[in-house]
C-alpha cells in the first residue's frame, strides 16, 4: 500500500504579520503540522491562501487523499469557486480535517449547514482533552486525557450538527467544555473537526496532538464506496407494470 | 397552550401549468397539505413562490412555528436572500418539514451541506413505508407499515448526512429502498425530511401521510433552549490567571 | 389530555441509614424528586426497594407512563425478575429516567449492554452543566449552562453506548468532563440518563434540575408506535413465487 | 503489520443434522466463511459450539482480534459464563461481527439491551442489499447494490438500538425492508451486525458478501484507545478545596 497523500492547507498570514506567531511557527502552522504527518510516513505537501487558486487547483486536489485546513482571519478571502471545488472533492471521497479556528471557514460551514458559532476567550488557560469514545480509531494510542498547557478557549454551545461520532470533549480551566473531536460522513467523504491549535501556542508540536492528526488522516482516507449521483432510472430493476393512472 | 402556527409553503406552479396535477390538487398541493393540518387543530396558513418575497417575509416567518416546504421545478427561482432568512429562522428554532422533491430545494441543501442526490423513476409503482424507530414521536399512531398505491420512486444512495434519527424506510416495487423519514437537529431548530408526495398522485389525502405530517409538526415545534451566538467571553467563569507567555 | 403518570423509584436506604442524607432529604430522595414533578402537573407516585416486589408490581408498572430510578448501594438487592419486568415495559413504551448513581443499576446496564463504568470523586466540587443540543426538548427553558455548587464528580470515559442525542456535558472544578444528559431509543421506549443527584447534596431542590426532569418526563412519555414482535410471516406481502431450490 | 487474527465461531449443528445444509456447506458455515477471510490474507481459525468451552477459552479469545458469530437453533446452549467472557472481551476491544440469525444470540442481545426481534419468512425470495453510507469503510469496493438471488427474509421493525452507523438496507421481493449492516461502538470494541447468511443458501460463497466481511474485519479490528475502568479518583487533577458541608 502506497503512502496516503496529505495536503496541509494554511491561511499563512498570521505567521507573516504577527511576530509572536512567527516565533512559535517559523515555518508556518502548515510547516509544523506537515512535519508531524511526515514523521508518521504520509506523503505530505502544503499550500497557502496566497498561492494561485489558493494552492487548491483541480490537479492538486486530484492528488490529495486527505486535506487539512487551518484558517482564521481571512476566511472571506477564500474564493467561492474554490470552496465549491473542495466541497465537491470531499463529497466524492477526499478526507477533510478542519482545524481550530477553521470552524468558521467557508468549507466547514458549507458542509455543516449551521452557524458553527461558539464562545471564545484568549487568556492562555489550560485545556484537558478527554477521550469519550475509546473504540474510535482516532483515539488510537491515546491516554484517557491529555493536557495542553496553554490554549485559546472554545466553549459550548457549538453550532454544529450532532457529530456522527464524538471522540473528544475538552475541559477548560475557566469553566467551559467543548466537543473537540467531531466525525462526520458527507457523501463519499469523511470530515473530522479538531479543536486545538491556536496560532500563538506550540500546540502542533505536542505529541498527543500529532497522534490525533495521524489517526485522523488514516480514518479520513478515501474508501472506494459507490458514488452518489442523481440518476433517472427509466427501467425498474424488478418487473413492474407502468401505471397508467 | 395555544395552537402551533404552521405555514405551508408550495412552489405552486405545477398545479397551474399541468392539468393532470390541477385535477389531483385543485386547491394546490399546499391546499391539501393545509387541510390535513387544520383537521389536527393547528393554525395553518399557506404561501407560494409567486407572492412578494415568496410569501416568506420577516413578519410571516416571525409568526411561524413550523414551516412545511414543497418545491420541484423552480428551486432556482427561490431568491438566495430568502433562503438565508429561512435558514436563520430554522437555526433560531423554527421547525422545518421538507417534502418530497424539496430534497433539491436550496434550503434543504443548505442545511445538509451535501448534494441530496438520489435515484428516481416515475412509473407510478407501489411504495411501502416501514417504521424503523417505533419509539419516535413521528411514528405515533402508525402501523408497522403502510402502502401508498402509486408514487414516484426515490432510491438510495441518498446524498444526505446520516439522520440524527431515522424513522421510516420505503420499499419500492421496482427494487429500490429509501430513507424516507429523516430527523435532524440544526442549531436551535429541528428539520424533518419526508419522502412521499409526488404532484401527480393523491398522496397528501392519505390518512397515514397526514398522520405523519401532524406528528412531524408537533416534533419540530420550537422549544425554548439557549441560543447559539458567537461570544467573546472576556472574563473566565472560574478564577484563572491570565497567562503572559 | 390527562396528566402523565410518573412513578419515582428510589432505593430509599441512604436516607434511613445515614443521618446526613436524612437531613438533606427528610422525605427521601424520591420525596424531593416527586415534589418537583407534582409542581409541574404530573400525576406522581413513589416506590422504594423494600416494598413488596420493590413496589414495581405488574399493576404499578401498567399505570406508569414514565419511571424515574435512583439507586446506589443496593443495586444487587433488586431482583432479576423485577428487572426483566421493567425492561420489558420500557421496550414496550414506558419512559425511563435513570438518575446519577443508577448508572450502575441492573436495569440501566441491561439496557445499555456495557459496563457503565466511570470515574468518581467525592469532594463536593463545583459542577457546571452545559447544554450542547439547544434544539432538544430536554433543554427547553434552560440557560446555556447552570451551576450545581457542590456535587460528586463523575468523569469520562463513561462506559455507555454513544447516545442517540447528547443534551448536556458537565464540567467539574477538579478537571473532568462528563456526558451528563444522554437520550436513547430502546424498542418502543425512550431512556434518559441524567448525571446530577448525589444523596448528600440538595441537587433535587434546584430549579434547573427540576426543569430538566420535567422536560425529560415529557420527552420520555410513551407514544403509540407499532410494536416490535417476532413474527413468522408465512405469506409474502407481494406476489412472489416460493423458490423450490 | 502482522495479519489480523480472526476467529469464526459457528454453532455447527445444522450442517450435521440437516442434509440439505450439509450439501451447501460441506465444511460447515464456518468453513466457508473462513475460506473467504483467508483469501483476504487474515489469519483465520474456527470454533464450534460443541468444543470444550465452545472453543472460546480465555486463551483462544486472547489470541483473537475479531470474532465472527453464526448461531441459530442452539442459542440457549451457549453457557452464560462464556457469554460473559466474550462480552468482556468485546468491551475491552475485540471486534465482533454478528451474522444473520445470531441476531438472537445471547451475546448480541446482551450487547444491544433490546429484544432484537424481527419478522422472518423462508420462501427463498430475492434480496437486494443497498449501500446507504458510501463513505463507510465497510462499503469499500462495493457497487451501490448487489443481489442475493435467494435468501430468508428479515423484516422491520428490527428491535435494535439505532446503529451508530447504518451501512446497508435490504430490499426483499416479498415487500419488506431491513437494516442489514449496523455498526456499534461498545466500550473499547466495535460490533457489526450483517443480515444475510441463511444456512440453506450459498450466500457465504458470494463475492460481495465476502467483500463485506473482509471490510468488516478491518473496521472492527482493535485499536489501542484508553480503557474504561471504574476508578475512585481520590485527588482532583486541579487544585480544588475539599468542601466540608
Amino acid at each position: 500500500m502506497s503512502a496516503l497523500r496529505v495536503l496541509v492547507w494554511n491561511e499563512g498570514r498570521h505567521e507573516k504579520q504577527d511576530e509572536a506567531v512567527g516565533r512559535v511557527y517559523p515555518n508556518g502552522l502548515h510547516g509544523a503540522i506537515a512535519d508531524g504527518l511526515r514523521e508518521a510516513g504520509f506523503e505530505v505537501r502544503t499550500a497557502v491562501l496566497d498561492e494561485p487558486e489558493h494552492g487548491l487547483t483541480e490537479d492538486a486536489l486530484a492528488q490529495t487523499d486527505v486535506l487539512l485546513w487551518w484558517g482564521h482571519k481571512a476566511h472571506e478571502d477564500v474564493r467561492d469557486e474554490i470552496v465549491d471545488r473542495v466541497q465537491a472533492r470531499v463529497l466524492a471521497g477526499m478526507g477533510l480535517i478542519v482545524l481550530h479556528s477553521a470552524h468558521f471557514s467557508k468549507i466547514f460551514k458549507r458542509l455543516m449547514g449551521t452557524t458553527c458559532n461558539l464562545k471564545w476567550r484568549e487568556i492562555g488557560e489550560k485545556e484537558r482533552v478527554w477521550v469519550v469514545n475509546p473504540a474510535h480509531p482516532i483515539a488510537d494510542g491515546l491516554p484517557d486525557q491529555f493536557v495542553i498547557p496553554h490554549e485559546e478557549m472554545y466553549g459550548e454551545p457549538f453550532g454544529i450538527p450532532e457529530p456522527d461520532s464524538l471522540v473528544f470533549i475538552s475541559w477548560f480551566a475557566g469553566g467551559e467544555v467543548f466537543r473537540s473531536g467531531c466525525c462526520y460522513y458527507r457523501g463519499q467523504g469523511k470530515v473530522f473537526y479538531f479543536r486545538p491549535g491556536h496560532e500563538t501556542f506550540p500546540t502542533y508540536y505536542q505529541a498527543e496532538v500529532r497522534q490525533v492528526l495521524n489517526n485522523a488522516v488514516r480514518w479520513a482516507a478515501p474508501t472506494n464506496g459507490p458514488g452518489v449521483p442523481v440518476v433517472h432510472v427509466h427501467e425498474p430493476l424488478e418487473d413492474v407494470p407502468v401505471w397508467r393512472g
